[in-house]
């Protein structure tokens, strides 16, 4: 006998995860058509070269699913995220209109060390605008991450916004640290470690006590968009990439009404083809930390293309979403079924007739079941209150010759019944009841 | 600069293309649904173990996507079909009730020779019925899918039945073949090279020449099951495989009342794991072959289970669906977008407003572009043109100071000024006209 596992880091997702699942994914689609955009849809496989030297170093050495093909020895590799692979898809269909607004809902995987709640393949939500330099499309990217978690019912979110130039300009320029990426990783663990952490970890780095009280500083400006704005001007407008950084996040801020997002200088986010504002949403209501990211990469679909292409977007982990939202008792993986009706078959002669029943309802749109399994009428009533079925169908010779079923509301107890002609009418009003 | 083309035997779907797809998909879905399925959803990656000595030998040494992880040096492979993860599922999870039925929409992928029609990864939506060994599970998958035919409206179809334990008792052991799969592979071959070249197949076999006149006789049989299977009986009702198999195939043709569905005594089907009933669908307003397929496989979950657990199932190819039906002009790949409004901003003044206007119609449900460009008005229009976006909405100073839209149907020529309050109604009457 075989193991029955999926691999370690994996998971299967049951009906009662994935009928959730579905409901969720459908909101966010919802949203993201609203706001204009359409699908697309790329392999779960590429070239490792098309996904090699986009992602930074722990993903190249160690976190992209690459493989050999033993057959051609050619090497390819799973989609780290969907961002590379649209990057790609624009490259290579240059008569698209700009700006292409996509979505693409998918599964990614990542070779992480599987632990609670990270698994080696989860499913992204993502959208981007592509061919728009202007802060109006970072803003539209903004506004469409809040309206997705409305719609999902996540109220207490934070979208925290920083900008690569101002990270750029500041720490690079300003502070003159040639090597910037310990810096920024040191920073980054601002929430897990603390202010005092950073410290001690900058300190290591061999950076001067002043560089490191400005860095810490800078790292610990949190607010409004206007507010810190107005305090990066004051400090660092004079550096040529700070103030392009700040007029674009101005007009930015000027089409986000929203208290929900803050500007906070210690957001880092790891991607390495970020070139602008970047965007990290956490929600005070679920106990897992980032639920979604994006940002702007003007020089992504370059690396593909040979010219300039601006582009920004987010991407939604829904999978993060799904877990957080039930382990906060925000989401229930209550429902087993989508069923609405189970046809219990009391008598093996009036089968015929029961499946006229069953197939009748389906043409009227309801989800029907009908007993396969050959059981007494009290074994599958049970079968099918076990599943939550909503309404339980009985036919039986009584009803077979009289040409009717018997309908029973689980949830209030209402016992009808109808002739077959008649029996949508009845069902409906019993599954709204 | 890099190649931007996606892996060969791969394949994007552009939003024409996926616009199309999630309507063919959401369809069958709710066929599905209707059947009493339930979704499930089992991880794109197995242990190569898992897939291992299923589907028979050319899947086993070639077709399956194999790879070692270099890190870790563990084989894995990318799933071959939906139907061996679900069996995996149901061996681990023993507490499911039964029957169980589940759907599954998803990406499968096979190391074919890349060639016009046939990709590396393809989109299977599979249903199985677990845990009922009655013909009435079998008769449903049959009648589920041509349903699903109905619903995506292909009309022309034909349901192929036969069944494994008849080509076993007949071929086997009444013609006494030792080594039956070169003569499976023959027979398999009816429709492409018609009976004089199957002949000819056999003939290279070294079976004598009344075997293969017998074995030509039973491969010619075609009919409506009840005609079929008295043939059978009459001929080979004696042997104790043919007579279960008719008794199990005759109770089945009771519940299918459908003209569409015949019986082919030539009809094989690769896979190793069926042990009953097999069927496949095609259609012959369609230029491709088998659109569907499946069967019952008894003893597949046991492999992984340790106990005897009955299935039957489908699975089809929405892929080659799309494609055929695009090829013949049953689909249109026309719809671009999913946008129904265009608002082009004709005064950079006035983006506030027309923001507010793009956001109050998002939140009435309505799916709205607005202009990212910074293009003249002319530019913009000429855009949602050419996206076919049925409703056009204009925004200037006229509209801005008198609190106003313009909307204008692409369809009809219609031009309305709507205040902005009432906007979504006059929208809704134009996308409705």
């Amino acid at each position: 006998m075989q193991k029955a596992r999926p691999p370690r880091g994996f998971r299967d997702f049951p009906p009662e995860l994935m009928i959730l699942k579905i409901d969720i994914v459908s909101k966010i689609e919802r949203v993201f058509q609203r706001y204009g955009f359409d699908p697309l849809d790329t392999p779960a496989v590429e070239y490792w070269e098309t996904l090699a030297g986009k992602y930074g170093e722990e993903a190249e050495n160690k976190l992209i699913w690459r493989f050999q093909d033993p057959l051609s020895g050619r090497w390819y590799a799973l989609r780290y995220d969907l961002t590379v692979p649209m990057a790609r898809f624009v490259a290579s269909n240059p008569g698209l209109q700009m700006p292409f607004k996509r979505y693409h809902i998918g599964k990614v995987w990542r070779h992480e060390e599987p632990q609670r709640g990270r698994f080696r393949e989860f499913t992204q939500c993502d959208a981007d605008i592509v061919g728009s330099p202007y802060p109006e499309a970072d803003a539209e990217i903004v506004n469409l991450v809040l309206d997705v978690m409305d719609e999902i019912g996540l109220g207490r979110v934070i979208v925290r916004v920083n900008d690569r130039r101002l990270m750029a300009g500041i720490f690079e320029e300003e502070f003159g640290i040639r090597d910037p990426v310990p810096v920024y990783r040191a920073i980054d663990k601002m929430d897990k470690i603390g202010a005092k952490g950073v410290r001690g970890e900058l300190e290591k780095l061999g950076l001067s006590a002043s560089v490191v009280d400005k860095i810490m500083e800078v790292a610990s400006i949190r607010g409004s968009m206007a507010e810190v704005l107005e305090w990066v001007s004051s400090r660092y407008g004079s550096n040529p990439k700070v103030a392009q950084a700040v007029g674009h996040l101005e007009e930015m801020a000027s089409l986000i009404d929203d208290k929900r997002v803050v500007m906070d200088l210690s957001l880092v986010r790891g991607l390495d083809y970020y070139t602008g504002p970047i965007l990290e949403v956490t929600s005070e209501d679920l106990p897992v930390g980032s639920i979604a990211g994006g940002g702007r990469y003007d020089g992504l679909i370059g690396l593909f293309a040979g010219r300039d292409v601006p582009a920004t977007g987010v991407s939604i982990g829904v999978d993060r979403i799904i877990d957080g939202g039930l382990e906060a008792g925000i989401f229930r993986a209550g429902k087993k079924t989508v069923t609405q009706v189970y046809i219990v078959v009391l008598d093996r002669d009036v089968y015929s007739y029961a499946w006229k029943a069953a197939s009748l309802l389906r043409s009227q749109g309801f989800n029907v079941r009908i007993d396969l399994s050959r059981t007494s009428g009290q074994v599958q009533r049970r079968k099918a209150s076990k599943m939550g079925v909503p309404v339980i169908a009985f036919v039986g010779r009584k009803e077979a010759d009289s040409g009717t079923i018997t309908l029973y509301s689980a949830a209030t107890g209402e016992r009808v019944e109808a002739r077959l002609e008649n029996a949508g009418k009845a069902l409906e009003r019993l599954l709204s009841g």
